[in-house]
């Protein structure tokens, strides 16, 4: 049989099963123990096809393939050892069919028993926070969403093993004609009701709403109403704060840009800046977060990454702007890959001089988005109109000159700069393409 | 007709009404759904009403320009064009008078069909969270309030829906006689009454209060209940916390004045500072907070704005007081304009020396506010009082030689400084103005 | 008269006194509204002894200076305009006895009506605002304290308010016999009894506690309840979660510290550092607590201060040490005020190398606190053992030689640094004394 | 009698031992004044037993030394003198049985007497306060479930004492018939049901569920209601909000790492970054969070440490990998101590190019964990593969040359760089060594 890599799209719908699985068992197990309800039928099918999937996923864990180190080991031995040692035990006690066991043994015994029989299922849900975990690192969803279901999950199952046992205490001590059941005279109605009622004093109870219409009336009730409420609430408090936070990380980006946004019009108010210029700075912040969202984050998580991945994303970022530069013609691949990560990222609104004549220059610009117009500042003669895919002041590269014309945006600009500086660098580690690139340099200093 | 540009004070205007009309819809539909309002009178003529305005807008957006990487396009054909592509399927299907059809092909039908037909209208809220989006950039309110105006609307907005679904699960299941509108004897209550106690139970319930006086009798009404607790509640707590925030926001520049004062003053106190020195401390804390509010945010703000935003800001904040100088009379606007990025602001308080007589300069200062002295540190001779808008240090710019002079602040002043090395920077770029500027130093260089 | 100092106790006494006054007439006004008391005995004492304070108050503000950019201000004239451009008309209205002259015109009138007459008094509220304001930032209390006294006050506030206006509703509509009051039979109990009935109900709902045994029941209070619901129930969330932040903000900096011992101590579990040296590290990081408690702020906030401050807090804190020196014992007031300034603090625990033998040195030590030891490394021979106060190492801000010996910490130590290059910066500024230094520096050389 | 530290395992136990004693008190004490339990049973065992482990207390504190400025005091006297200037006098308060000498002289007197005797025991409270402290600080426990434990136990001791002045009220007014305790008919009932229920009603009130089953009815119980609510409800709410933060710092770490990876992700998808590429990053990010945890922390809390901790937790990380190499076998240890801070880890992916070929070198590379293999870039050609301990590139350190083979990562690899910048550093305090290196050097290039 193949080796299944663990984050091929088949495991993740297998994953999905067991979850499911997993979550029926969570639901059912307490549901079936407080309420007495029948072993057979529709529950005795359910259980079978359940407990069937679990013992399947056994199987499968042998032929699956693991990550260690980066690496996929797909080797059928090693494997085997790693299941083994890890989850091996304890899927095999949590998917071991006890209760039919037991079914077959003591056919008589009520329906309760195969419900604490079934009690070792729930170790199956360690496995599913962990698959939950991959899930929110490798699936190609948004995690924020991924953690939500989770936390929904768990807030659900909260409230439904406290009904659970809430109905239990209640049957329990309704011998005495003391219970919240008799209070409510809910001992004789449909289980429906019945678990309805128990789920509506849970979340009453929990979310603190409180409106005393079922209330504790013997001891072990009041004790149990005390336990939830000292420990339930506070959990409870602390997982919708948890949800809280999750959504308003969902737009933390902008809500930092507003907030920086804000901070600046409360600056230019007080400064009394006049207002077109105001409406200028906040057009263009408006701009930079429509494009980029949020550009500073860039640059430092790239800087973060290794050599190699940075490289290829800077290629496919801009490999084709270095392309089109004569200069770079001849290059190596390799010199072409060391320039592109020093390409820097420069965003200008409309009417921006990027260079003015007469003025030194010490970098080149390629264009990304956008028109520029290169003009001459005493005749105010347009020499050229450049447009996305274009570059200028190539020259800088190789001697610090004055620049010939000005050149200024006109429309909002994507640039990226190219310093003599980082240029040089490179070139360092390109003895011979040094040679070239001089050979050029001199060739048009002469013919200036 | 002409092109209204997005951003005009009419168009305010119009995207308020439409607000409002959108307010009206989500208010008056369920509404009339569950309290099977009729379809007549005064509702007629609302209907009607906002309807009208609906399609008008659906009109006039053919009509408004919009922007586009920051340039406004007020192209008709282009216009049309975003439209459709955009808003325009949404917009007609939200303003389709299906309800008025059916009145004329089915009059004799109740009143509350009518409020269905109309549910389509609900679609308009989405336009609406954008009109709001749009208003906390760009109105000259502060944003924090359009945000707080919003959410106290959404909130009030959930309120009202719970409170129209909960009376028609009353209404509808009155009949069983197992109802909380039987429970509490509304059933043949005004409209007014049964709506205040249907919103009563409806924000006793999000708000957790949960009196109890009003609790769900049937299976229906519980499952109503279970929901609007498990979602409700923690929507709630989150908008809650929300508007919290917001407002917390409102102040938060003062927030952290006040924290770090509250750690200068704890530092303070464990260092045994003498009290004089600790009150010189926090006056000029106070006045720095009273004056610039958060004078670090300045800069950061101005570095990250282009080149000519930034430039246009420095030259309102302080052209003039560059002008004044007799040495950069004869500069280009350029140099100036270069300059003027270069000043760097700094705040004094009383009795601190600015200069000291002897020592090396390499700054020139201008004073933008308050009064400074320049005297003689051995005769104590005070040589000059100087004010807002004059200046003095400026030979420190042509040559680092040793101040002639003490000068020291006589109030608390704000003053700009340019050094030398910015100056020198600037220089480069105005090669004619720098032979002027050598040709000064020389000049005062023999004379002294 | 005397020009009384806006920040002298006196004020601070006579503010505390017109607070306590405005708490009066908030608590008064609408509880002798709501409840209809009487117009004389106790209150009209009271309210004759709270106006005429009021009065005073305004008599006294023409003494009373005021603060401007830093500066005290006591000029009569200039203290009349700022009063009378500022608070004088709302004090004045605010202190008007509307209430006297209505007592004087109509003596029937019921005693509610003087309340009402006495509304305008509340408008004393702003100026108290702006007393706590000025509290948190003057007296020497921890603000912390002062602004959570400002939060339990307008908690109470609220709670007294409501209280007030839910008797008045339940008083109003009791005729109708269907009232809050009717239910809970309070109709005719004592008014002390009423009152904290209505307080009861007041904080109940407030603080989403809800009980449900008081109850609106006409439709004038269920609209009252869902505004209190509405609005009063997130206000009141609000204030709760400030009063929450600012305990935690009480000791945020030990809390700081302990999340960064935390994630020191995973880090050194996860690196399996050996035992010992895991105390080790703890031990110094706690001794850095109790001694410094955050010495990065320090450096932060010191850096922040201009300079003529700076330096007398840095001569309060360590200019003994340097006066100590022989080195320095010619040099000028200036020069010491100038270096003192540049010495860094560093902390070290036992047994830590501070100088080792025949390395370069370009530093010299001021020991501040504990014992160090000067030894030969090869021989292990202790030259000197040196305590608070003293110093070595100087000879290295002459030139940069060899050290002569290792000296080593025997206790925790505080350790003043001074480097060659902060001297060389200062020495500069200080031409004459520069030859004297050199003159000793030539003499030591060729004596060694 | 021997001194005993103040951190050893036995004073561990002992302050356990303590803290259980002043449990008992702050729990017993105020049940048996409210319940009004007999003096004699079991309450006088217990008494007798937490009474003599708190008088023992007092003498052993005089045999236990404690920490002062990092260093462990055990001299006799000066423990003396330190206990009696410090905790002695409120102990022996605190421990002096008051309630032996009430028995004994007043032995008819009611056991609830007892309890007020007893009542500063409760002054133990501070030093238990005391003890949690050191425990987070020092015990090998994580500090955050010390402080969850804390939390828990206060949250329950205020539950606890509000139930017995609850119970205590309602006992106390019962005889005028109109009390809590005569509405629920709970005057005669045993005395565990009336504490659960005054429990029950104080956590009902103080988490906000508020039931309203017991309701205060005189206006004793409506004042203390209040007061609970006003102030307990609020602190209840405040220590809540501690416990869920504490919970949320357990994986602070994780969070910022999940909230950094998700903003990357974003930024991925919006780049329109091949998949495959995105799988890389999101691999590099998970290798880097597994193995490092938080890598970045690492450096800044090593740069904060003393030189000797950190040069000892360096030696202890990777001594190993610097004895190995052959340039270093005759330095000396201080030589190797001053070089291992310098190396710096770097983390890098299969397939990552460390080295290439022809380009000019500047440091040494040591592998610590993975694969790498150096080759021909023309030919292709494999010349060796390196593993965890081994080394390369150290020519780098003599003198700076071209590479003469590329290096590239076959699985992910942790490294340690060695700048030839730092290694010159080091040499220079080390001239002997330096001499030695250099003699080296020179061979090499003639060799070469």
């Amino acid at each position: 049989m193949q080796i299944i890599h663990p984050e091929s799209k088949v495991v993740i719908i297998w994953e999905s099963l067991i979850v499911l699985v997993t979550l029926y068992n969570y639901l059912a197990i307490p549901f079936r123990i407080a309420f007495k309800t029948s072993s057979g039928g529709i529950w005795l099918i359910l259980d079978i096809l359940s407990d069937s999937i679990l013992i399947t996923d056994i199987f499968l864990r042998f032929h699956m393939g693991y990550i260690d180190q980066g690496a996929f080991i797909n080797d059928q031995q090693k494997i085997q050892q790693h299941y083994r040692a890890n989850d091996f035990k304890i899927n095999l006690i949590a998917s071991f069919p006890v209760d039919i066991l037991i079914r077959v043994l003591f056919p008589s015994l009520p329906g309760y028993v195969i419900g604490i029989a079934r009690l070792l299922r729930l170790l199956r849900g360690f496995q599913c926070l962990g698959i939950f975990r991959r899930w929110e690192n490798n699936v190609n969803v948004n995690p924020v969403v991924i953690r939500m279901i989770n936390l929904v999950m768990i807030i659900f199952l909260i409230d439904h093993w406290v009904a659970c046992v809430w109905f239990f205490i209640g049957e329990t001590t309704k011998i005495s004609n003391e219970s919240w059941l008799t209070s409510a005279s809910l001992e004789n109605a449909r289980t429906t009701t019945q678990y309805m009622k128990s789920l509506y004093w849970s979340i009453t109870t929990l979310t603190t709403v409180g409106y005393g219409d079922i209330t504790p009336t013997n001891d072990l009730e009041i004790a149990f109403t005390l336990i939830i409420m000292f420990l339930g609430v506070s959990m409870y408090a602390f997982i919708i704060g948890n949800v809280a936070s999750l959504i308003a990380n969902l737009d933390a980006n902008q809500g930092r840009f507003r907030e920086k946004l804000d901070q600046i019009q409360a600056y230019m108010r007080e400064r009394r800046i006049p207002s077109p210029l105001q409406q200028q700075v906040r057009d263009y912040y408006q701009y930079m977060w429509e494009y980029s969202h949020d550009a500073s984050m860039e640059l430092d998580f790239l800087d973060e990454l290794p050599h190699s991945i940075k490289t290829r994303i800077y290629l496919h970022l801009h490999q084709e702007l270095l392309e089109k530069v004569p200069l770079f013609k001849e290059a190596d691949k390799g010199f072409i890959e060391d320039l592109v990560i020093k390409l820097r990222p420069r965003i200008l609104p409309p009417e921006d001089y990027i260079i003015r004549e007469e003025q030194l220059g010490h970098e080149m610009y390629f264009i990304k988005r956008g028109e520029v117009i290169a003009f001459s500042e005493k005749t105010g003669r347009v020499y050229r109109t450049m447009t996305a895919g274009m570059f200028f002041g190539e020259i800088a590269l190789l001697y610090s000159s004055r620049r010939t014309a000005s050149v200024k945006t006109q429309t909002y600009c994507e640039l990226f700069v190219l310093y003599k500086d980082d240029f040089d660098q490179v070139l360092e580690n390109y003895p011979r393409f040094w040679e070239k690139v001089k050979e050029i340099a001199e060739q048009r200093f002469q013919t200036k």
